[in-house]
């Protein structure tokens, strides 16, 4: 099994204002990842403009400030489930225009955090579908939360990519981004930025200049967090660049593709 | 709590070709509900023609005929999927519009069918969104089924409201139709047609003119059956005309409105 991360950046134009969808990305990725042909694949998207924009007006998983306060983020809940709910859609949609049965799984119908983690998810439908040779999209939600001074949370892709590697062990865990992996200093500003093959932890990167793009790219250090805590469990995965043309195909091939590992295995 | 079902042939234009929400009953009904303010609540809403001229080309729940049908049923599983879940997204925007924070639930995320039966469900979910001051708003969709010859069922959003009802105990269940109620014979046709305001066992409908409307409304006689299972059990429910102007504002108050009750009590 693989799972297959779409970031929000690649599948939509995350700077909007309003939710826009890159159909021109989309329509792409989606042959390509017909052509790779993968018997057992999960689907895990981001939400780009659908979803932070709303996400950070509604401050969904601040402290809440009494009863108003709560009406008001439960208002901005349902808004903001509707528009990434929108989202999964299209990018389901746009798979099976492809000849690919993917079949939407929406995290807030079964998954609950406490304290922004996963609490409760149980994974054995999408065990099923992909026994039935679906491939299930999964994506990034708002969920309730069992922490009293928040009730609601934002929950990542990258999360859910943690927790079902967790519990699903995958062969392979592949995250398309639009940059090409991590990067010494951000690639966009420093010319001399050099890309790492290889993450082993969180202090390698901290040691690196302090002006590094670990951040820009829709949070890299907590999706590096994710994966390290894989990594630590066996489950390697490599952030590769989405955007540009046969990556994702090519990787889910399983041939090398430019991008970062993110390992414990030193000799990997 | 209280459990208001949509009938498809409401919010829908049931006899169009392609999916058209009747955007005119959506908005009057959900201001009607805003205006109940029933504090507990769940909505169950049908597919209408965003369900049944698909569920009928692709057969879904039909005895499969090979991995080329079984492929076809899937593309058509994930078809039927994304437009239910498009006209759950539509009631639920609608409801938020309103001031309802409308949370969508997806049964295909959660729900599994045995021989086109409800066989897992866990519905404490509901219960938390239900605890939380949300409007939990699930709908008829295609599930996974458990009986290797169909693999895939259509769910119904009667079967659901049986389901919801025998585990959660609502203290009414109201459902807003296309028509006042069960009639004696088909309305549209026999002008002698008289309405039923009371059906306590299906044989005393049987008994009736087989040339009534039971079945015209998209599956009364299924209807029925479902409703009694839950009269029998003491969870009386009223068929009504979503239709008409402030029936399910004044059923959802409490007021006796037009309608059929289903009811075991021979006295209510």
């Amino acid at each position: 099994m693989i799972i297959l991360k779409l970031g929000g950046s690649i599948i939509t134009e995350k700077g909007a204002e309003s939710p826009v969808v890159n159909h021109e990305n989309m329509n792409r990725i989606a042959n390509e990842i017909k052509e790779a042909h993968v018997k057992d694949l999960i689907i895990v998207h981001g939400a780009g403009s659908f979803g932070h924009p709303f996400a950070s007006q509604y401050q969904i998983g601040k402290p809440l400030k009494g009863e108003l306060d709560i009406h008001e983020k439960k208002i901005g809940f349902s808004l903001i489930q509707s528009w990434v709910k929108k989202l999964n859609g299209i990018v389901c949609d746009s798979l099976r225009e492809h000849g690919i049965p993917a079949v939407s799984i929406q995290p807030s119908s079964f998954i609950v955090t406490r304290n922004k983690r996963i609490e409760t998810a149980n994974l054995d439908l999408i065990k099923d579908y992909l026994d039935n040779g679906f491939v299930p999209v999964i994506y990034g939600d708002v969920v309730l939360d069992r922490d009293e001074s928040i009730k609601m949370a934002v929950l990542s892709g990258d999360q859910i990519i943690n927790y079902l590697s967790k519990h699903l062990i995958p062969k392979r865990v592949v995250l398309g981004t639009d940059v090409d992996g991590v990067y010494t200093k951000n690639p966009k500003k420093h010319s001399d930025a050099r890309l790492i093959e290889k993450v082993t932890s969180l202090s390698e990167l901290e040691s690196l200049d302090s002006t590094t793009n670990i951040d820009v790219t829709g949070g890299m250090i907590g999706k590096l967090q994710e994966l390290l805590e894989l990594a630590s469990l066996g489950i390697e995965s490599e952030i590769i660049n989405a955007g540009k043309n046969n990556l994702i195909e090519n990787s889910l091939k399983g041939n090398k593709v430019l991008g970062t590992l993110i390992t414990m295995k030193e000799s990997s």
